[in-house]
């Protein structure tokens, strides 16, 4: 519990974060093309420098909202007991996740604000998390394991990829990456 | 060659082609977030009719545009003598070409463009087709190899994906996709 004033619950900053999200989640979900601060801040009922002010820019905005969006803070991936087990059931609930309409128009959002490189996507580094906690969860059980760049480059990355560019993208298709990937283990 | 004026090079048909996919060129170099058919048909000079007519939507045409630019008609995969040579020199190709600012913007403004799940999409055909002929030449000469849709899974939709969402690519990185896809080999 903190007892600062700008991120306490309920605090005029937590009400201008949810009428933000709130915003940004409508204008997803009308699927605006161009989602763009001052639109946001119209929405919201907020001044655009709140927003310029709070999150720079409007591709760290889309950001954050994506993170909280598909990747629920401290969110655990499946612990079944196997790494295949744990592998086909992490792609799953991802594949049921980012088909969804209103979640494959957030990733088609970033894709659309981003410009060049970035330094680092936390949506990445959140995927990156769990792959990191299911190999070590195998490797203490003595199983043979792919690497955390593995699973990124060959489960999580051709899942993202056939979504946004609009490829079906099934649980069929989850399972066969984990396969291949699993293929690739070694001690 | 063909009698047809509506394909004949230099006829009126292929003024507007040249027209609009120079509009479309100009649009995406500027950046443009939101490219729509009225907007290609102004900086074009032609009527929005005739581009809805001959393309049916924007989405439609910015495939097009996009598969003309990345995949030149014909393009013959590398032919090393080794499946790991040819696939080395075609994923460096790929990343060269498409870490380029504007075909990253291309890129950015398909996947922008997308609503929903595509049929089929051109670009993704054409890498099909130039995997084909890789795996066909490595079998012939007696190789081990993968399956054509690994190719894809895991050399080309990482690498598209890795750009489209502003995450590193470079030949490092194709290298490492191509030491894992050809380990993913079987008679």
């Amino acid at each position: 519990m903190t007892s600062s004033t700008t991120s306490r619950p309920g605090g005029r900053s937590a009400k201008v974060r949810d009428a933000v999200y709130t915003a940004v989640g409508q204008l997803m979900g009308e699927g605006t093309a161009s989602i763009t601060v001052p639109a946001v801040a119209q929405r919201a009922g907020v001044n655009p420098t709140s927003v310029y002010r709070r999150w720079g820019d409007i591709d760290t905005l889309l950001e954050e909202v994506a993170v909280a969006a598909l990747t629920r803070e401290g969110d655990q991936p499946p612990d079944t007991g196997s790494l295949v087990g744990d592998l086909t059931q992490w792609a799953q609930i991802i594949v049921d996740d980012v088909t969804r309409p209103h979640r494959t128009r957030y990733l088609r959002a970033m894709v659309s604000a981003r410009s060049g490189e970035v330094e680092a996507c936390p949506c990445w580094e959140q995927r990156r998390g769990q792959s990191r906690t299911i190999i070590e969860r195998a490797q203490d059980r003595g199983e043979l394991v792919p690497t955390v760049d593995q699973v990124l480059d060959h489960l999580i990355a051709p899942i993202y990829h056939h979504v946004v560019f609009g490829l079906s993208a099934d649980h069929a298709y989850a399972d066969r990456l984990v396969r291949d990937v699993v293929a690739l283990s070694a001690r």
